[in-house]
């Protein structure tokens, strides 16, 4: 067993005040698929308890039903004004508070850190981030959702799943697929070789 | 029953992300007396989530074991920066997410809110405070306790019942039992005249 991933589910989450994504990928025999994405959307609601409300609610619900076996969450540390930051530490909050309620354990990610393990490149823009997942985890563009908010919670998932296969080696693994592809041509190839830049 | 208050369980939380203070009045025939008050000390954990998961599970069990029918939290609305802002936030939230959890509602108040209510004035040190609820509880001073976050979050408590009798009619309540004492000689003096200032 040594070396291998067992099967694990990966729950990504993005908190928002007013939206929060999220995202369930499987990880099996190392291939990464998607279970399923979307967004808590709580721009209707006025009262801030009842978006708190709804978050808990609904992050709960999501692990009660994909029974992750971890959760990744995208955390800036930075933000405009300490009133932003204060509410979104209460979005993170709620959200981590459902993962405890079930024992599932929590990593955070740096957007810097998941745009950089996605794309290769920590400037990237949330439409990059979304075609670079479209293509990795074969997308169709109908499944594509309307905010980036459940794209952005699927590379938290990602970029944790990315991780997983890096224990601290002490050596540098590669930031993405792209680099991993472009450093170890000979690894790709073996299985399909020419499908990369497709 | 009109103008009357039943019998309420008020917890107040004063949430932080070393020491998290808890204080649990009742209120009965518009009297309020204490039932409990402490701490939840974090400060010699380091993970943070075990720190936010230790919050989740006091309080869960908080409200399991004294049924508040409503929680009052302080809450700052500003601090010295978005990183500590960031930990506030996920601390409350983890609080708030508890109270959620049991469907208790939730009413948030600013430091200097709750100073003016006990004391009469936002300006109040902790020590005044802690001081104006022992003589309005009638507590012993050996039931005081160590930390101020214990007493501020019954400070947290007892200004939410003493707001809980003043519905918004648009005239202006006292602020304190202090201003209502020294602006209701009458009222006062039916009960036990002299025994204010003992």
């Amino acid at each position: 067993m040594a070396g291998q991933l067992a099967e694990k589910i990966i729950l990504g989450i993005d908190p928002g005040t007013n939206v929060m994504g999220y995202g369930v990928i499987k990880v099996e025999d190392r291939k990464a698929s998607i279970i399923t994405m979307g967004v808590i959307d709580m721009r209707k609601e006025d009262d801030m308890y009842l978006k708190l409300g709804h978050i808990f609610q609904r992050v709960n619900g999501i692990i009660e039903s994909y029974l992750p076996d971890e959760m990744a969450i995208e955390a800036p540390f930075f933000g405009k004004n300490v009133q932003s930051m204060l509410k979104l530490g209460r979005a993170q909050g709620v959200a981590i508070a459902a993962a405890i309620n079930h024992s599932v354990p929590i990593t955070e990610y740096a957007p810097m850190k998941i745009k950089m393990a996605i794309t290769g490149t920590g400037t990237a823009s949330k439409e990059q981030v979304a075609g670079m997942l479209q293509r990795m985890l074969h997308l169709d563009q109908n499944d594509m959702p309307k905010f980036f908010d459940a794209t952005d919670a699927l590379a938290a998932a990602y970029c944790h799943y990315l991780q997983m296969g890096k224990p601290d080696t002490g050596k540098k693994g590669p930031k993405s697929w792209k680099e991993f592809v472009s450093s170890n041509p000979g690894k790709v190839s073996k299985r399909k070789t020419g499908s990369v830049d497709k």
